[in-house]
């Protein structure tokens, strides 16, 4: 019940702290008032989940019918909870005067904070650091509040369909209270039961990550949907999502704001092929967080997960009554990677006993229209495919009357399904959602069902899996360990090639060799000593992109082109950057073609140091085929990455090339991002391109670093 | 109203061969039976449609109450159509009878044919060709039938929800007549209306495409929504999908079977690249064709084309009750690049009136929870966005009562909807579908609903930006000329890179210069013509993949080595290759590295010669980026190919590569397609891989060349 990561003595923990918010008997409203539509509301939804409310006004003594108090301290005897409706400007005084009355909880409607300019976000400030001085919990400001299903508890102005939500296992984490009625409206339209609803608005005291928090432990919960317009505690979030992977409770995220993100402008070459979005998927994905773009993925997902648990689906089994769903469900399963293993021999034999006309039953199973006619055929059928062994689990594609009960075929097959030897579930094939009556037919005749939609749910069935997948790798190492302190000393501004290798051959990566020379004699002697074609590069901290001013030459095969070679350079560099500082000319052995790898790290202002690889030059910005992870990383984090990537048959030896020795390679990347963690935020970036790769051989052949001049605290 | 293509006189288009069918007055069942439920629905439907019904039935005298016919040449008087249902094996009698009864249509409800096997096969293509012979018009075997919601006609065993349909201007078509009531099932849940469903079935007469043709010249339809499994007419879809472009009226198709079509084993390179499913895609695409994935996607679309009309959307304002959902809008629109033009200041300075409270009006608008206090603000903020004049349309997401009549809010917004300078709607955040009492609000107070929640909305309105853009493109130019018929010998087998170079020369197509040589002093002598680094190649009909054999050697620079080149290849084909003929070695300049492409023509066996582009080698193979289309191509078409490509920016000249002469290569490519046209369908393939292209310099520099033994006959 405690999270992983280390606490003051005495400290509630995020779990604890938003528990207290859930189980109040007695709750003040603060600001009540005849004249407001959401007092009223309130009022109601309190009264009718059994909770002893207080009116507090100072000015009328009665309110919705009930004699008022005029403040919380007048209150005899002690609240649970004060929900704060009273004007942005008065919010700060109810606070304090919360504390005054001992009361731990408050939920505050009141908007005009954050969201309405600098001055809201000042008061915003204030009132949440008030709240915590005075060991409070709050929720808000400019928040709707929760509603709790499994005890029918509404702290919440519950218009708009709340009632008709069936208590379940999915809970719902919203920052848009507004969102919170139509993600339970389309949960409620696909039978799909939620736990509790919690809206958390400006989050000036708790953030969905600790209402995740607080979800892990709550023992209604199997799976937490959460909308989210801005991650306000990163670490908070990844402590919070490493518990639910240790508990086994898949977080399905929207996380909004993907345009505004992507816009962002990025300082570094790697930043602009990354983009903080991406970056956010990086981090999501890489803490098992599922990340989806709709609100009818959101809750559908979670509702397909709450349901088929979270042990992943090996094989699956689709029967319809139309051959379009099977074409259908065939193609969904292909592009999503869901094996639809074929039946066994036997089983296609006592099939073509139960189905007459068949000429061959395969999987999926068109039932066709001989279902009408043979009220035991979907029951015979079902059994009979669940015997199979071959899969484990079967959808069953098949009408539920509208306006009517269901008909004997389904009573039958739902029977059936209970039965069955693996999970079997009716479904429909579009999310057009459930009318009161099919509702009614799914209680009455206790008919397993899956919401959504044959499209949601296979898509919830794929992601299902890439959780167990990402869960099985991050369960498999240790939590996190505390980040290292920086080990190296920082530097300033923007490191030359020479410079950046110089620290990374400190640090034992393997470079290329070179010689930095200041004549073009030396430069000879570099070629003599390398015996073979060689590189010349302007070192200079003030060129960056070395081949703009003609400060390259490749190939360079004989001691006169090596001389010509050091002066052109220099002098087209003293020509074109008169200004820059040039501190000679770098020769390395030429190396012939091969793979070639870019290792970048940068830093993300919310998340912190972020590790890029791709491969392949301009291919890799061209289509954006890299792989991103928070630092720090293991060798084999690493591994994963780089077999992740699209190119990634490239390095396993496709086309010819020789294969890489991706152990090796691992160890190289992961050594670089041990030297960015090492360097710690003063680090802004370090972009390592190439790194070339030849079987074993891995040398870095250009780098460049750049140091953050006012280091960025580190995220995490 | 006639088709583009010519026919032989006296023959009745596809569009007026399907319109036989949409218009009976009196409708023979054959077939029925009590004992039948199918019977027994069909029957009904008829009677309610006010359609004079004759009950055939050899062997009971009186069916479902009413006395019947013993044939359907007992029939007093003209039948429009017979509707049978008779067991598969009497199908083709029926069929024969109603000939000589003179009744001009059919839909065939009987199952057994195609789909179960050999002989139904056989059945089912006799049954095609009687109904043709006798000059009549059918739809089936194994279909379900149609119903027009605008005649209010069902010749349909109609059950599950198809009353709830409205009349509209969506027609679907669909080959499983299963998903034909999920799909109005859809449409009625989010008030879309539908002009008519026609289910096809096995397609032994009419098939999708003839429907489509007829939809094209329906009055009630403005969008045709397609499901298909297989196109089982080409060129007659190629036509009718002509002709809704020139109508304006947009085609949505779910094509299923990608993963059916994805699994076939392709004969060449270029093939395992596209894949026969990404033919069809780019066959589709072609032609205005707007393809998706799910049926939700399917209806939707249809519906929110049908609704906004052919014209695209330029700029979009949406104003939403939750901030929440201005996030999806925001993020889903920069996705899909529908811009979301900002308010002009003025636009701004009104707003900030209405709207209390705001510091920053800006689009997408969140209307806040300040709405549900003024009952006027919804119209007045709609009134004043609409006035902006930088959006053409506005989307405002609102809650309507799901069990209640709608607020004065949402009353006094559909009036100002109706009133705006620009469409508004009212849209909801998710897919759930109406409730009947929203239905009945939408009617009532007459408001302008746009139906399938935010996310299918916003991608319909980016499809139809990019139909309005394909219609553009098509109809700018001329329909499809005649295909040419072959000017160019056909060979046999495959194609040696020399003989195929060969053939591209004789054809005017540029090359790299080349001479195929058969001793080591003519190698030198080419060496020495060429005046510089060359390249040296095996030339043998019998060796396709020259590198593994050690057939080729690159950049050889000085005459011994030319001449040591030249043994050591023959020396290796001969010891690897001893049965294979060797016609000498090509001697070729040595180019430096520039852009390279693909180019390859390949024989679809549906839809014939398609023309494939890419850029870079290994990469395009990797990244799959390619481009399709079907011959014959104009250059413009090529051009667009090449700057659809995701790698295109590097031919337009990023990263420090010289632009490409765009225009020369688009020629050059084009030039390539015509070549394929004039070997006709003896040409299997031919690969140009790759074309080298340095700014305006376009050469061949490798080529092969694949002959049917067996040609394939032309599809189109």
């Amino acid at each position: 019940m405690t999270s992983s990561a280390s606490r003051a003595p005495g400290d509630l923990d995020a779990s604890a702290r938003a528990a207290r918010l859930f189980t109040p008997r007695r709750v003040a409203i603060v600001g009540a008032s005849d004249r407001s539509a959401w007092s009223r509301l309130v009022h109601e939804a309190l009264r009718r989940s059994g909770i002893v409310v207080e009116l507090v006004n100072p000015r009328a003594q009665v309110v919705h019918g009930v004699a008022t108090v005029p403040t919380l301290t007048a209150i005899d005897g002690p609240v649970d909870l004060a929900y704060v409706m009273t004007p942005a400007a008065a919010v700060l005084d109810t606070v304090v005067e919360s504390g005054q009355a001992k009361i731990p909880s408050l939920i505050v409607l009141s908007a005009g904070f954050g969201e309405s300019g600098a001055s809201g976000r000042g008061l915003e400030r204030a009132i949440g650091e008030t709240v915590r001085a005075q060991g409070q919990t709050m929720l808000g400001p400019n928040t709707l509040g929760y509603v709790n299903f499994t005890t029918n508890t509404f702290l919440y102005p519950a218009g708009n369909g709340l009632r008709d939500v069936s208590p379940g296992s999915v809970a719902l984490v919203t920052q848009s209270g507004a969102l919170g009625g139509m993600m339970t409206g389309y949960a409620a339209a696909h039978a799909i039961g939620i736990s509790f609803l919690c809206a958390t608005g400006n989050e000036a005291d708790l953030t969905v990550s600790d209402i995740i928090d607080y979800a892990v432990d709550d023992p209604a919960t199997k799976v937490i949907g959460v909308f989210a317009e801005a991650i306000r505690n990163p670490a908070g979030l990844r402590r919070a999502a490493r518990r639910a992977l240790e508990a086994g409770k898949p977080i399905v995220m929207l996380k909004a704001g993907r345009s505004e993100l992507a816009a962002r402008t990025a300082a570094t070459h790697t930043g602009s092929i990354v983009g903080d979005d991406a970056v956010v998927d990086a981090v999501l994905a890489q803490d098992g967080i599922i990340r989806v773009d709709s609100l009818e993925v959101l809750v559908g997902t979670a509702g397909v997960l709450a349901k088929v648990g979270p042990t992943p689906v090996r094989g699956l089994t689709v029967a319809a009554i139309s051959g379009g769903v099977c074409d259908l469900a065939a193609d969904g399963c292909d592009r999503l990677g869901i094996p639809l293993p074929q039946f066994r021999d036997d089983t296609r034999a006592r099939l073509s006993e139960v189905l007459p006309d068949f000429t061959g039953a395969h999987n999926p199973l068109d039932l066709t229209g001989a279902i009408v006619r043979h009220p035991r055929l979907l029951a015979d059928v079902l059994t009979t495919i669940a015997d199979d062994g071959q899969a484990d689990m079967v959808l069953c594609q098949e009408n539920l009357g509208k306006r009517s009960r269901p008909t004997e075929s389904i009573i039958n097959g739902a029977k059936a399904m209970h039965e069955a030897a693996i999970p079997a579930y009716l479904i429909s094939a579009t999310g057009e959602g459930l009318t009161e009556q099919q509702k009614q037919s799914l209680a009455e005749f206790d008919i397993p069902y899956l919401g959504g939609g044959l499209e949601i749910i296979l898509s919830g069935l794929a992601r299902q899996r890439w959780w167990a997948q990402q869960r099985r790798h991050a369960l498999a190492q240790p939590t996190t360990a505390p980040r290292p302190r920086p080990q190296v000393e920082p530097g300033r501004g923007k490191w030359s090639e020479a410079r950046t290798s110089d620290l990374l051959s400190s640090w034992s990566v393997p470079l290329v060799p070179r010689r930095v020379v200041r004549s073009a004699a030396a430069a000879v002697a570099a070629f003599e000593e390398f015996g073979g074609p060689v590189v010349l590069k302007i070192v200079s901290p003030d060129i960056l992109h070395k081949t703009e001013i003609g400060g390259v030459r490749l190939d360079v095969t004989d001691t006169a082109s090596v001389a010509a070679a050091y002066e052109a350079i220099v002098d087209s560099a003293s020509r074109l950057r008169p200004d820059a500082v040039i501190d000679g000319v770098l020769v390395s052995p030429m190396r012939p073609p091969a793979l070639e790898l870019l290792v970048g790290v940068t830093t993300d202002p919310q998340w912190g140091q972020v590790l890029t690889v791709g491969l392949g030059g301009t291919w890799t910005e061209i289509f954006k085929d890299v792989s991103t992870r928070l630092l720090p990383v293991a060798a084999g984090d690493v591994r994963t990455m780089l077999t992740s990537l699209r190119s990634a048959p490239l390095l396993l030896g496709a086309r010819n090339s020789r294969p890489a020795d991706l152990d090796a390679l691992s160890e190289v990347i992961a050594h670089i991002g041990a030297l960015a963690v090492a360097c710690g935020p003063a680090l802004s970036a370090i972009e390592v391109n190439p790194i070339r790769v030849d079987g074993s051989q891995i040398e870095v052949l250009d780098a460049v670093a750049l140091w953050a001049d006012e280091p960025l605290a580190a995220a995490l």
